[in-house]
Order: structure tokens, then C-alpha cells, then sequence
């Protein structure tokens, strides 16, 4: 593409840094932007701005927040005692979207890969088995993604915590969400695995109908 | 969506005002920023202020520009005394990239929309006609979208500059861009008036092949 102007030009090259994000669309969003207000505009870039060098992360749980301790931690009407393990912030905020859980997260970071050159050092896994045993934790309960990743990190974190390393205490309810068909989903074009599972952990009709 | 953090909403809601970006996709960006060195994201938000506040608009073609006077009418090196108006300064930049024009532009900011609220007194249309005048303009070519709305823009400004009206200089060349079957189009989903069009204004067989 050929620009009049380089201050349009490394706008829109800017813009074409984020995800997803083409030449194309950049230029759209950056004569977008043009036909705005000044004001608006150095709005919407202080904003982000202050967005990147101001935001914490919660010293207890890992998640974003502007304190030192994020609102969900800080909050005395959330059941300190339940931790959900999860990967990453999206997923807090996907689960928090649900109103469903009223517990706290630990936010792990990533998921255990080798390959990717992801290994437990580089999650807070530590912090998560520290925060375990000093605090009275009730139960930890794992919300990641349904991968071989997520499942070695699930594995590995168990063993961590039981017994012969010294670990679990003994009132430690360790659980993940539900694998199964999803609503909406159709039987047959779901794949063997999880039509396989979620026969294996069937429910009985009554708690079904229960949580509807 | 649910956010432990109102630096993280708010810049989530900024993303989210741009055309096409979703709350979920400003997510997406917002997260991928945070994982960006806080410089960047400085300089990602200063380029964008500084676009919109130092930008300028051309004074002869309107279109954008660091000066008073754009890269392309500052060039001595393209012919002055061609014209080519477009709606926009996308259009521009399209045209730009073909690298086949070497003429001047004129923007005229959109075009005569009477159900829009848009009429010639919105436009850049004086302006061209003033500048046709002024200047030693050999040739005008449309680049016009084929709407109604374009096409009357296009009848609009001939008009103005027809002898009538004491306008136009008896030198000066209108033309408007081909219409027809693009290329890597199929003559059979083509629509009529296209295909009509194309085959109304057929080409000598000799001038096509010199032409690709």
C-alpha cells in the first residue's frame, strides 16, 4: 500500500502489529479514527496506554487487577477456600460471565508443553501449591482446556499435592469441570472421546434436571 | 463480560468502539498488548494520538498529508494537469497501489446522497471547479463507485463545468474508468448491467493485449 502521509502510515502500521489484524483492516480502523474527535482519539490511546503500564497482577491468584490483590480476592463474600485453576485471564473472565462460581481462581499462565518449551518452573504452580498449604483450601477445582497439555498439568500438580510428597492436606477436594456433550451440540457429530466420557459419567435425571 | 480490573474494561470498551471489533475480539487485542513491552504499547498509543492530532488535509486535493500541501501534489514529477476524483481517501491509496497513475487527485469526501443528507455543498466540488478553473487541467477522470449516487455526482459535476454554465475549459477531458468483467470474474455471474455495459464498450482486440 502506498501512503501520502507517514504519520497515516505508521498508524496503520501499528494497528497491523495486533492479531487478526491486516493492512486492510488497519486502514480501516486507522480512517476510522480519523473521522473522530481529537479528544476521543488521545482518549482511547491514553487509555490504553495507562491500560498497559498501570495494571497489576494479583499477587495471591495472578489475576489482572489494579491493587495489589484483584477484586475477586479482596472480596469477603466469595468463598476464599475454593480455588479454580485456570490457564489464563480470558478464561477468569469466561467464568465469571457464567455468575455460576463464586470461589476464587489461581491463574496458571500457560499449560505444562514441552514442546513449546513450557515447562512447571515457567507457571505459577509453585505459588498455587504455597497458596494451598498455607491457606485452609477446601477444594481446587481444575478448569482447563480439554487437551493433552491441560490433562498433563492437571496430573502433574495432583501429584504434587498428594500425600507422598508431602503435600495435600487431608480435607483437599481436588476436581475438574465436566467433560460432555455441550447444549446445542448434536450426538452425532460429536467426537468419540467425549461422547465416550460423558457416557461413562453419566448423572442421574434428577440432578440433571436439577441444574437446569 | 466481567472484569477484575476497570484499567482492563476500559480498554477493552475503547477496542470495542472501533467498527468490526467485538467486546470478544477487543479482548483478544487488549490481552495480546498486555503481553507487549509497556514501551510499545507507549509507542502504539503515542502514534495513534499523534496521527490524529498532527494529521493534515491537503489544501488543493484533500487529501491526507503531513504538510499543507500533499506528497503527491507536491511532486513535479506527476502530471498536474490530470485529475483524478475519488470518493475517499481509501480510493487513493487503492489507486496508488496499482502503481499505473500518475496523475493528481481530488477527494471529494463522499458523494451526493440526497436520502444521507449529503448534497454538493458537502463535498469538495467547488473546489475542484474552482481548481479546474485556476489551473491548466487537461483531463478529469472519474473513479467513482457505480452506484446511483456516484453517477450522479458524475452528472452533477460535468454539469457544472459544461459550456452553459461558463465552466469548462475547451480543452478539458472527461472521462470516467471502464466498467466490466473483472478480472478472474465469470462472465456467467456477472449481472446484466454489468456484462452490458462491457459488451457496449468493447475493445479492439490489439488494445487489450498491449495493455496487459
Amino acid at each position: 500500500m502506498q501512503f501520502s502521509s507517514s504519520l497515516l502510515e505508521n498508524a496503520v502500521s501499528e494497528f497491523a502489529k495486533l492479531p487478526g489484524i491486516g493492512k486492510k483492516t488497519a486502514l480501516r480502523l486507522v480512517l476510522h479514527l480519523l473521522k473522530q474527535d481529537t479528544g476521543d482519539v488521545s482518549n482511547f490511546s491514553e487509555v490504553i496506554a495507562r491500560m498497559r503500564s498501570e495494571i497489576k497482577f494479583c499477587q495471591r491468584c495472578y489475576n489482572v487487577a489494579d491493587a495489589d490483590i484483584c477484586s475477586i480476592c479482596a472480596n469477603s463474600m466469595r468463598k476464599q477456600e475454593i480455588i479454580c485453576v485456570v490457564e489464563s485471564i480470558r478464561d477468569v473472565i469466561a467464568i465469571e460471565s457464567t455468575q455460576q462460581f463464586n470461589g476464587t481462581y489461581h491463574v496458571l499462565g500457560g499449560v505444562i508443553s514441552p514442546l513449546d518449551g513450557i515447562g512447571p518452573d515457567q507457571l505459577n504452580i509453585e505459588s498455587l501449591v504455597n497458596r494451598i498449604q498455607k491457606e485452609t483450601t477446601a477444594e481446587l477445582i481444575f478448569a482447563l482446556n480439554p487437551t493433552i497439555q491441560g490433562d498433563t498439568t492437571i496430573y502433574y500438580i495432583q501429584k504434587k499435592l498428594s500425600p507422598g510428597s508431602g503435600g495435600q492436606l487431608p480435607q483437599l477436594r481436588i476436581t475438574t469441570i465436566a467433560r460432555g456433550i455441550a447444549f446445542g451440540g448434536e450426538l452425532e457429530y460429536a467426537d468419540e472421546m467425549t461422547l465416550a466420557r460423558s457416557l461413562q459419567n453419566r448423572l442421574p435425571v434428577e440432578s440433571y434436571v436439577a441444574s437446569k
